[in-house]
């Protein structure tokens, strides 16, 4: 077994070198400006060991990788009649199209596509103010983290409200099928900002430490969910977690993860570590190119795969 | 550690007891017939010890399960070059949809949908007679299965080709973008008739161990492909495996799989077992209803999903 | 040839005998309580001569009726420019679909469908304030009418504005594409308002009659658009007019014409008559059902066909 | 009113001039090795008259023309039932597009498309041999033009069965759904044949003259369909006839159509003429560029559009 350490450094310095680094979002102004440069990663495995390198500790914008975390929220505050709201297929086409909607009455494939996600917050809504559903969201992943200092960044969340025409397309679309209770302004002020959570790779390496551990902090030892709901959430990661490159993703890389345009990506190995790369430059299917590569190398030195060592 | 024997004998008597079981596929009369109280069940663990109940022992149609070993032949044949042919990307949509060709200019999104599979038939085929290629199947399931008995149900691929206008509308599809090369008539019925194999599900366990053992046979050490192969041939099972079910399949079970309409279904639990159910009444999405309900309770008991103990 | 007020009145006999009617629209309940009995039809041919018979006197909503009177206004505003921003071909699919919209990157495919609607109404509030540019609309079909008292019913634009979900997808979809250029609340406001005219058979045939006769009101010689521009709006009434129902309309009626969810149909007979129609009873394409049969039997009794006598 | 011989003389003349010809369709050799540089008109009038103009008497592959044909014959044959097979409304895709033939379980929307053209062919050929039908098609176009030197283009129809891989698609997807009665094979081959009918625009002209004429033939009184049939087949030239460029003909020419890849355009101007233009270069929705134009420019001239003078 190679020493995690060891190779966690020198994937890090393998990626630095590579020329080829992907797109940096330009939707917003705050993405756009992110230096493609960066490059961070934190593992941190069973015994709360962590190796970390390169701009690990460096706060960037989490974007989708925070849909994940509102997912577990949400599962936690209905259970499984959240899968009426959503579905947990593939969606095989671009994570913010409209069509599979029409097809399917408002019902979005997964809770991991925009519209999917959108419908999870307004599942964590329903009962609050907005301000307080978002404290809500807030307050769970500092919790996981152990971090007080985890925070919304206002201006991409204002960016992101300023510009997410498609998405109130998406919100408005899923209201006219009753799929959205709340007012859809409510939802998306909530829905943007949790996306604008901002944090570092070992923060959020620490934060889904449960996902790798039967639901559990491994240090602690507190209950964060039942072991098979992390393994579900674990599948959802699997086959939903990179829009339409969630295929590619499980056949080089092999570990449920969820990406963000951001450039981050959250991945577990089940039982072994959880993981968080960051590197701002995208690939074709909006997931982080080098964070992309980093796992797949990451995986097969360390022998992670979940579909054969 | 429960036992494998006594977890297998007990779920065969669970499911035999269930009174749901699903509807038989009818588009033609050889599957129309057959009984639905079936239920089969073989593992086979790393030892090679073999763990079977039920019907494990009696002859079905493995339909699309077939799919597996196509793809494992045509990788063999033409390497990384096949997904210039073929995508892996979970569809979002029915098993024999047409539409998503169109989209995407007649290149099938993976090869377990039936145009895709359509497509490695077609890769496997060239530069061969029909008779030759689908010997060649043939003779590798036979090799995978240590079993020259195994055989093909003529009756069963004349049915297949007779009614089967929706898998040409398919091939000529792929035909008029150049993604078919062999003449229609000819790629369709090798396909017809490797779906026509015939197995039962301890022959098909057999032949399905070197998914589960980096790609080697574990009993004679012998070779099928290579490690990194057998991982990636799992994980397109588990995202494109089941159909429009894949993940739910994903999310219950837990285990990379392929079903068929015959209502077969291939799992694979890595460095652990080969394991085939059969139960020939089918959910909503085409998939062996209790065969998909016995691999979940397989895969809860011994501790065996990829998503976590 | 026979007489038009006989043959009026005989439509209007027949019309109100007949146990069919269609189901009047539901999803606003200023709509949903119209009485299904209403029917109302009045024809005005070129000598200004006027044939009315049933409820021409009673007023109703126009809905998307008023489509066509905003498409020749945009079109005086812009003139040709109007076609980058919407284009004009039948859109196969309903009248609030937004697969189209994301196959064609927002630019909707007539300005007789829901989007393709707001994108006109948006170039009509483009350098205005909402309220100036309603009252610009509402002040051309009094000055089309002659009839100042046309006026808009408040209570149903705000119901529409209340449950206009899906319309506000459809909005907001383009905006993101950019194909809306004011504030999606602003263009969706007006879009409510001038779609909540309400107006009697009289009134709306008095004000299409530029539509017959080459651009100009017949009576007063007064031009409202070219002869060029009204048989280019009539035939986009002919291809698009009745959402996914025009080909039928076409194959049935043979006249250029609009419906509207009220239940009214504006149509023409070019060189020979304006007429208006109204019943409220749908059918499945969302178009009068019997005021569908009604011009069916008028244009063929009058011989008015546009394909031939 | 302009002189037509004077008129037609100066649209060839014009056309001849032009420089842009549109791309002439190069799918099979014997369509890609025809001169862009032909033009050719014949317009014959209510009294018989024949203005001809250009490349008038130069045969050409009529194509899709045929199909105004054919929907005449299965409807004398079977009359309305006929629309139990295909619909009549706008595709809003393009000729060849399978999608729709998906969301509409293989019935396809109109007769015009290649999916409803061979459905209709399918109707044709019921009861008969595939050379029966073929024969009682070209006898028909025969008969209606009064040439019995009419004939197929062998060649054309050899290379559209060996190319015709999309059509085959569309043919087994409707047999799939049971919308093709006949063996695909045989349907499809009348198909191909017949759509490579060979014929002047003089013919062309002559065949379509009971379209313009309340159904018959206007010289010989003879009743070919009855006016309602006449007027019925010219509202699915309109809305149907040039795939996905109908909605821009009926705005720019307004006269119904029919259209083919050959660069021949059938025409009517009901109750004056019967009219066929051929320029063999194409624009991007498949439909004769200079043919389409001297269209417009004809219908205008002679205040022919059927929205008015």
């Amino acid at each position: 077994m190679p020493d995690l350490n060891t190779v966690v450094a020198e994937i890090a310095a393998e990626m630095l070198a590579r020329p080829d680094r992907g797109d940096v979002a330009t939707y917003i102004p705050e993405l756009a400006r992110v230096d493609p440069k960066h490059f961070g990663i934190a593992v941190i495995d069973a015994q709360g060991e962590i190796a970390a390198a390169g701009d690990a500790e460096t706060p960037f914008s989490i974007q989708s990788v925070s849909k994940v975390f509102t997912l577990t929220l949400a599962l936690g505050k209905v259970g499984d009649r959240l899968w009426r709201r959503v579905g947990r297929e593939p969606s095989g086409s671009p994570f913010n199209s409209i069509v599979q909607l029409e097809r399917e009455e408002g019902v979005p494939r997964n809770p991991f596509i925009n519209a999917g996600a959108i419908a999870v917050t307004d599942v964590i809504l329903s009962g609050h103010k907005p301000r307080e559903a978002l404290g809500e969201i807030l307050r769970f992943m500092q919790f996981l983290a152990d971090d007080e200092t985890i925070s919304i960044d206002k201006a991409v969340a204002e960016s992101e409200a300023r510009t997410g025409f498609r998405n109130a397309a998406l919100a408005n679309y899923m209201k006219s099928f009753g799929v959205i209770e709340n007012p859809v302004d409510y939802t998306l002020g909530v829905y943007f900002h949790h996306c604008a959570i901002t944090m570092t790779c070992r923060q959020l390496a620490m934060a889904g430490r449960f996902l790798a551990h039967r639901g559990k902090n491994p240090t602690t030892g507190h209950s964060v969910v039942t072991p098979e709901r992390a393994r579900r959430i674990n599948a959802v990661m699997l086959t939903c977690g990179h829009y339409d490159g969630s295929g590619d993703f499980a056949y080089r890389v092999g570990l449920p993860g969820k990406s963000g345009v951001g450039g981050g990506i959250f991945a577990v190995a089940p039982g072994k570590a959880s993981i968080a790369v960051w590197a701002p430059g995208l690939d074709a299917a909006g997931n982080s190119h080098l964070g992309r590569i980093a796992l797949e190398t990451l995986a097969k030195r360390m022998g992670w795969s979940i579909f054969g060592a």
